[in-house]
């Protein structure tokens, strides 16, 4: 993944003109050149908002005061490099998506995740908490570390980016936390082959103190919202409700159609002003997924389009790395926007599934993500919204609700069918997506085979 | 199993003649043939007890005066021939010891089970549910039952024991269901292999109503008692506290002790009257298990040697069969006690755990069991005593709780060199297990050898 990122060209350079006024309209946003919502260890409520799980937003960085007392502080520690899987889990423990975790899972965390999907707090209330978020280290580095009680995290260019306190080592059976979070072992699933089977066979949990947020450079990092800054912006435009869209797709005209259907469906309930989080994925993704750059763009096109009211409309990036555990995994998604401030999500079919790696079939019933997460420890508080089924309607031209009077007059575009059809330089219906997103598409498997065949790739 | 269990001389004839007095010295028992209690739809609080999960204890047998009338509503169904496995979860369910549940798993519980070992109830509450308790159908008889609500469930010999009501019939994944039960698909499960892997592909749930309670006519059905049977038994002896033992293998010195010592330590904490709860698993086992028969009296001399107090003892069979499914499994194990009226459970090294199939170690790491069961969602109203390590003391030639200051003076004899020993008619050394105990074992690997090999087998 991270190889065939850099072979293709990225658009992000073409973004900046656009990105203000179409992304996040009215949206001030605290630059990272200043950082300083970010550089304390902070409990915080929104008031109006969905309250944070456990009552506090957990941000985990340290104060700017003491950033060079803590890199002094990490430097004759034990150190721990960090792949980029593992930075993404950092970006994500610091900035309390997964609040109220303070850093790497313990094993009383890593069990009852894999066990319950939730966590039992102090006071015995619950929170959910579905897939590990955990830091593998290896016999050596378990040795180097001896009884040491705090560890230095190092990132590619071995510069303390952290420091992990109050440290528990314990074992990583990868055959029981791979079958648990997946439902299968079966070998092909992306995140377990790229940060799981090559793992050490020791987890390692503590409290982190983040010296530096997680930055990435790739010109998108503007986007990337912390759940504290995605509050202050709701706060901002007085939302009374926030609907949660998450995705790792380009967004065609049936998403844009089910995201306005439902803010006509929350006006209609009695919200004053329900403002929508569009929040593509950022992390980690497999292979043949659209990168995030280039699904940056196909969204700004898509803004640009006019689809989407900018007004009501926040776009961000949510820094998660994706498993791809179906039913298990949609509830992390979920429950992190709870932490964003989202009181609503919208659950499509099959959320965070894929194919099955070795059988002819998907790897999860296509109902079951959602009927997981109605009934999920933890996200009693989030209204969950079923995804509507959208079809290409062939009598309006546009894609539509299904109607199931009339199957034959709807067509259904799959996400395979689309990637092949913009890979083939081969147009959708009218009305299925707008022209200058899917351009955006083609764009990409254009440049994707550019540099794969060393040539321009001839359409057929 | 059933046909090892066949082969083999069954020393069940030798029992009751001792049973009364020593299993369940002053219990008047309900028996067979007048089954009041047992044949109404009821629910029940005992007072002073624990209450069972869901706050009612479910029993699903059917009246007595409506017995004839639900055979003839079963007689035109529908039908669905059980296995022998089958069979015992109809018992589980129809004593209650899955209270709430009120017959085989619907999908939402299924899943609920999967995902969270856990089921919340109408009232937001929490029950715990951590084994799928599901009846498995193949195509044809999916097909047979096509648009009917009710079907009549039969015994092997086509007699309708229950009708299953309001039934759903749903996919039966059983890669996940394995995986998110065993936290492993290795082939060589035992129970995968008996009631999984070539199960159908169909799951069919509903309310249970039972017509015939499950009997089993080996001798041994008095000591079956249900939920209600041992509360009311408990509420008899005026019980203020009951502790579990759950096993599935010969009883020794150690876990004597362990009993002793923890009804010392309740009556130290202040109980006037704790009463033990010695509960052998009765249902399926796998091969290399000692059958049922053979461990009941082996448990007979073992309270005719006066180890344990029949006064403060009540031994009875749990009529589940056994998972082998570790730390997931021991939760159910736990939770049906509730559902008898225990508020204390015992809980070992290892609980419910065996070897991995196939990789030289155990299957769970060993601690597990009772970190999740400390841990697990809707048993925090179940006091957890976690065992402490009994082992065989040389210096007093007895079992004694584990002094880690002098390790050398102690010997562990785990359960495979325990059968390993009664298998090669080698004894113990004097004080692990009592003489008469040790004999049972004896018999039952020499009747087994008898079997197998069609002669008297010669001690080495």
């Amino acid at each position: 993944m991270a190889s065939l990122f850099l072979q293709t060209s990225t658009p992000s350079s073409s973004l900046p003109k656009a990105q203000k006024s179409l992304f996040i309209p009215s949206l001030n946003l605290t630059v990272p050149s200043h950082p300083t919502s970010k550089t304390r260890l902070k409990a915080r409520i929104s008031c109006g908002l969905i309250d944070p799980d456990g009552g506090k937003l957990v941000e985990l960085f340290v104060k700017e005061s003491q950033k060079d007392a803590k890199k002094r502080e990490a430097l004759p520690l034990p150190s721990i490099r960090l792949s980029n899987i593992d930075l993404q889990w950092v970006h994500v423990l610091s900035e309390g998506w997964a609040s109220p975790l303070k850093g790497f899972m313990r094993e009383p965390e890593f069990l009852q995740t894999l066990h319950f999907n939730s966590l039992r707090l102090g006071d015995g209330s619950v929170v959910n908490m579905s897939v590990p978020i955990v830091l593998a280290i290896d016999d050596s580095q378990k040795e180097r570390i001896g009884r040491e009680s705090s560890v230095a995290l190092l990132d590619d260019q071995n510069n303390p980016i952290a420091i992990l306190k109050d440290i528990e080592i314990y074992k990583h059976n990868k055959e029981e936390r791979i079958a648990r979070t997946w439902g299968t072992t079966a070998p092909g699933l992306p995140y377990v082959e790229e940060a799981i089977t090559n793992a050490g066979n020791w987890l390692i949990g503590g409290d982190l103190e983040v010296i530096e947020p997680v930055k990435y450079h790739d010109g998108l990092d503007r986007f990337r919202l912390s759940p504290s800054e995605l509050r202050d912006e709701f706060t901002k435009r007085n939302a009374d409700a926030v609907f949660a869209f998450q995705l790792r797709n380009p967004v065609h005209n049936g998403h844009a159609l089910l995201m306005i259907d439902t803010r006509r469906r929350l006006l209609e309930m009695g919200y004053k002003n329900p403002i929508l989080l569009l929040h593509p994925l950022g992390g980690y993704t497999k292979a043949d997924d659209v990168p995030l750059s280039w699904r940056m763009k196909q969204h700004e096109k898509v803004l640009e389009d006019g689809v989407l009211d900018p007004e009501t409309t926040v776009v961000s990036i949510f820094p998660s790395p994706m498993h791809y555990a179906g039913p298990t995994e949609v509830q992390w998604h979920a429950k992190a926007r709870i932490n964003a401030g989202a009181n609503f999500y919208i659950v499509g079919r099959d959320p965070a599934g894929m194919g099955h790696p070795l059988e002819k079939r998907d790897l999860y019933d296509a109902d079951h993500g959602k009927k997981v997460l109605s009934m999920a420890p933890g996200l009693e508080r989030l209204n969950i919204l079923p995804f509507k089924v959208a079809a290409y309607d062939k009598t309006q031209r546009k894609m539509a609700f299904f109607d199931p009077s009339r199957p034959q007059d709807f067509l259904f575009i799959s996400g395979t069918k689309m990637r092949t059809l913009a890979k083939n330089r081969e147009n959708p219906p009218d009305g299925f997506m707008c022209p200058g997103g899917w351009q955006v598409l083609v764009d990409y498997y254009d440049s994707l085979a550019l540099s794969e065949n060393g040539k321009v790739r001839v359409p057929a």
